[in-house]
């Protein structure tokens, strides 16, 4: 069970911002990772649609043998995340309540800002995640549509980006919050545009990096945490990657290395329906 | 056969700048309209992808009984058309070859620009279409994949448009053309910005438009036209419409207002699978 790998799903490449702290943080790990690029974006789809695409994406990965799930969108943790823990019977850890926990620790002020898709904003799953932490924090809500294209178009720290960071985070001048969760995993990738256009006295948190202190708790509390000690006979040992996708690889791999540089050399195409 | 609807589909919502112009220039032809918004967008997706959507949703349309199928997306226009054209025994008309032509007769400079999503772009159809015209037209392409997320988010004239389009399109000041294909369905919605960015003395071509003339052409010449004269027994009959979604009608009837106003009250989901 231990030397399974760790299932990692985004709608498309954002996770792939999940996927490197999981790496980062867990050098010893293999990981299996889905980006359903045939139906990306989730962020403007239903919740019965989000909720089909994400459990056949479930059954897929369990099948090839994963001994954790991490749901590494948010528009699918906060729409599909109690139908997959009904489903499987490995532990699934969404990004939504890693992100909630670690915002309410952050802030002082108790106001707190979720920026995200129009899908994870309506939700309001990240509104019931911090209130479950703390219910006297109030969340201020804005979806920022234009992120994601952005950050695919790479479009990272140009004018239009400061511009379009400025119109929307505008928001928070009139409900100020001195912290603001990336309730999306295509964000981090423009934290600067964000710091810049929030100032720098408000805290981002980045649900990546809190997701992957998650996995690697709740793998260390089952004792399935492989770690430098165990090598396996193999002394040099690191975890391997293996990344699929439901629709072409080719532009997969090239916006992909906006999130993990040449790292990103392959990725399989499967059909799971559809 | 001549009372049946005239079938229109495309990824989304950008088809109803199509079915809008069709509407107008045809007011006695009803219409079906099939928005694919569990699969939106398309001009990122794969050939194989693209088509066996397309394949699916000309099926459906053709069970519901239709005289013409108009392929009102240029993603599905560039991959499909000739694989629909041979699966179906009606007429099928993209929105490709009616703005090349419209092209091809407005140039002056024999210098022509396209501009489209990364698919459309990439597909080279324009390029084919434009040539088949005029082999001495010049065609100069760039792909523009900011603007569908910019008219869905009804950001059509506003600082952000300005600068996003003289981004893209500054494209043109070193390869000067005198005619630009909108070859994206939603981008007639951007038409102010991109004719700042682009000057005055450039032409746009309005693929809808251009579409909408074929389609009565196409339908006068095969005496499927439905005309005033005709009024079968009920004086004051105009054309109805329907329209179809594969995701939540919600945001599709929302959205959908930038481009059809209240007219458009009502979308019916439908499952094609997948």
């Amino acid at each position: 069970m231990k030397k399974l790998p760790i299932g990692i799903f985004d709608s498309g490449l954002g996770g792939l911002t999940v996927q490197r702290e999981i790496a980062l943080a867990l050098p010893y790990e293999d990981t299996i990772y889905l980006g359903d690029t045939a139906h990306v974006p989730y962020g403007t789809k239903s919740v019965q649609t989000v909720t089909r695409y994400s459990k056949r994406i479930a059954e897929f990965l369990s099948e090839k043998g994963i001994k954790l799930l991490v749901v590494a969108c948010n528009t699918a943790s906060a729409y599909a995340l109690d139908e997959l823990r009904k489903t499987l019977d490995i532990p699934v850890i969404g990004v939504i309540d890693p992100g909630a926990q670690m915002a309410v620790a952050s802030t002082k002020t108790m106001r707190v800002g979720v920026i995200g898709t129009e899908g994870t904003v309506r939700s309001g799953a990240y509104f019931d995640a911090i209130k479950a932490h703390n219910v006297k924090v109030s969340v201020f809500f804005k979806a920022c549509p234009l992120f994601v294209p952005l950050a695919e178009e790479g479009m990272l720290d140009n004018k239009i980006a400061a511009l379009t960071a400025s119109h929307y985070l505008g928001y928070f001048k009139e409900h100020p919050v001195d912290t603001v969760v990336l309730g999306c995993t295509h964000y981090p990738l423009l934290k600067e545009a964000i710091t810049k256009a929030l100032g720098r006295n408000v805290t981002l948190i980045d649900s990546a990096e809190a997701t992957a202190i998650e996995v690697r708790e709740l793998l260390s509390k089952e004792e399935l945490l492989r770690t430098e000690v165990e090598k396996e006979g193999d002394s040099d040992r690191i975890g391997s990657h293996k990344f699929y996708v439901t629709d072409s690889p080719e532009r997969f791999i090239q916006v992909g290395r906006h999130f993990l540089g040449d790292t990103l050399a392959e990725a399989e195409l499967v059909d799971l329906g559809g």
